[in-house]
């Protein structure tokens, strides 16, 4: 009997005054999709320090996935950002769900400052572009929630180098910029189909590419 | 026999190095459409100073519309910009699609110095913005062929109050974006529905609201 | 007997919160400065619709000037604007220092859309850069009171030909943009040397040239 | 006998078709400045991956200063930006300025991905802000010579914890910006100031403040 080949795909409830989450609305739009042999299993974190950590052991315990894409809000920018590194440190610029706000507080303490995401990130980025989605290697992810969620999921991840796994940001869906002035962002179906390609393009090519992504500052 | 209900929505051919325009691969999906008793007539006009307003004045002409509605690209923007005001005066940054690049030149000599929109734009505004498209007021269509084709439609107009016109500024399209790093955009699925939506109110609403969409500065 | 040579400077009083307004912390270390034969004069208008008019309007006919630069605060530009044009329309974001705020409403009933700086602008545009400022043509002034103010000066001046006027919008000074994450700045003598560097240019030349500095939207 | 006190302050030499760059200019400035009793020593580091970690280096050994402030360029960004943190990857989008332009390598193999800076950067922050200079904490550094030499120099103290160092980004000068469209700047005199002013925090207090300074992402 075969172990079940699985990616685990996950988005978070809203938060920061938003009444619904892109990352949670693309997400669930592909639980149960087959990428390549893989049944996509997708769950909603809650946007909570500490809380959506532990739901994530659980969720990479009880499902044993091959690979992890965690999704999450990036208000303000315009394209998919596939995220480069997470570090270790929480430095709350708004409460999380839970009205929690630390300040320079390391998320795993004695962990290492930084792990970098195992996804094959030149990759996806190119695979991207060439359907088209605007797409962008990020150098951070922040230090809220989405940054603890990723630094976490690469904790978890750190002895088991056959599961990958790393973090993907996304825009603001239309119906949220309304109310944010000049906000830029991106169709619920760009944003599905952007997620397709790059867990289809993670499970075709284990080795990432050399493609320069980088920045000059 | 009465006189035909016709509504005139225009786009461009691309310019600036892009294989496409966003503005006429929109306005060509509305041609045919029937809103409000109106038909959509749509039309291509050149990138180009003179010949634009040339076209656009025979089309005036020949299709004797009750509404007008110039539709370009603003690659940069985030939103759809319902332009406020076209000024007197050519100063193109970069070469039309002749090769001309008129600096400081009146677009009519003598004409006014400008011509506001006699769309109702803050109640099209609202109306994009209850549809869930990002949507916004621009206090200035630039001084390339688009405030050129703009200011030639007002002045064409000046002596009609009874047809209404202005004109609209949209986003690159995703797969513009591609080649744009951080350039916002919108899916083409928005921007038709966006237009669309426009176009209703306007024929829904022969006055204009009052809603604050100023600028500051 | 000979009339005085005289230049009208003019910046506004603090607004939105600040407590200090860039506009008139640079004009009035200007005042008394003879430029090319020409007394500066700086004065203080309120920012307030109306009121500031009718204090241009008294400054005028009491200084009798040759040139009239108006200028103010553009917090979240980052570089000296020349504005090109004034428009016929106050559409105000935030209330004005009287707690007003108008809404489409002409500044001048039955006046002309819009008017054309007189100053010699791409001129003082090339000055600037020339001295090694940061500085820019701006193709809208906005809808709040520092439009109300340039159009109420090129209405006024509409009929004396001579008499030359304009517009220039400045960034915060650093200490401003401290509280505002991400704003730019420009440093108080920055701003002071590109004021006298701009009158200075328009004082030695009467017509402007032909330089292209457009925008295609 | 007693060791001296020394501040070491690296700028760079110019890069990316600039004639100067700012961080050297500015440290350059402070030479031989006595604060808090420690002599400030400047010296230019070269835009070149290796040779840049190599001069430093030859500069920790001889120097054997107290507090190590490397500064760069970060044309773009407004404000002063304090580095959090440098990550063991070289990504360049230009060229250096021996023509290299390595792509994801390590920049210590075996190193750990990224090092935290030993700057009390909250507290920095703090200074810089009463001071009425516009600062930021800032995530990434990027992935060219400025985050090598972050790395490089993190890693070079990484056993000498009583020696406290970090990263320093600036903006364009006022007459670099001019030749870069919409590019926000400082005055040198701003960054001096403002450089003096961090150095100054960092010799009065060891230890870090807790104030939130984060990024959502």
């Amino acid at each position: 009997m075969t172990k079940p080949l699985r990616v685990l795909l996950t988005g978070f409830d809203p938060f920061g005054g938003e009444s619904l989450n892109p990352s949670w609305e693309a997400v669930r739009r592909l639980h149960g999709h087959i990428l390549r042999g893989h049944t996509v299993v997708a769950a909603q974190l809650p946007t909570c320090f500490g809380k959506s950590r532990a739901r994530l052991q659980t969720l990479l315990k009880r499902q044993a996935p091959q690979l992890v894409v965690c999704v999450g809000q990036a208000g303000g920018r315009s394209r998919i950002s596939l995220e480069r590194v997470a570090i270790n440190v929480d430095d709350a610029r708004i409460p999380d769900n839970d009205g929690r706000q630390p300040v320079d507080r390391p998320i795993v303490r004695g962990g290492p400052a930084a792990y970098f995401s195992t996804l094959p990130i030149k990759a996806q980025l190119q695979a991207l572009q060439q359907a088209g989605i605007p797409a962008e290697i990020s150098q951070t992810a922040g230090t809220f929630v989405c940054n603890h969620v990723f630094y976490g999921l690469m904790h978890a991840l750190r002895d088991s180098p056959q599961v990958r796994g790393g973090f993907v940001h996304i825009p603001f869906l239309p119906q949220q910029a309304v109310a944010h002035a000049g906000a830029p962002s991106l169709a619920l179906e760009t944003i599905v189909t952007g997620l397709a390609t790059l867990i289809d393009r993670a499970l075709a090519r284990r080795r990432d590419m050399k493609v320069q992504a980088g920045a000059t500052h």
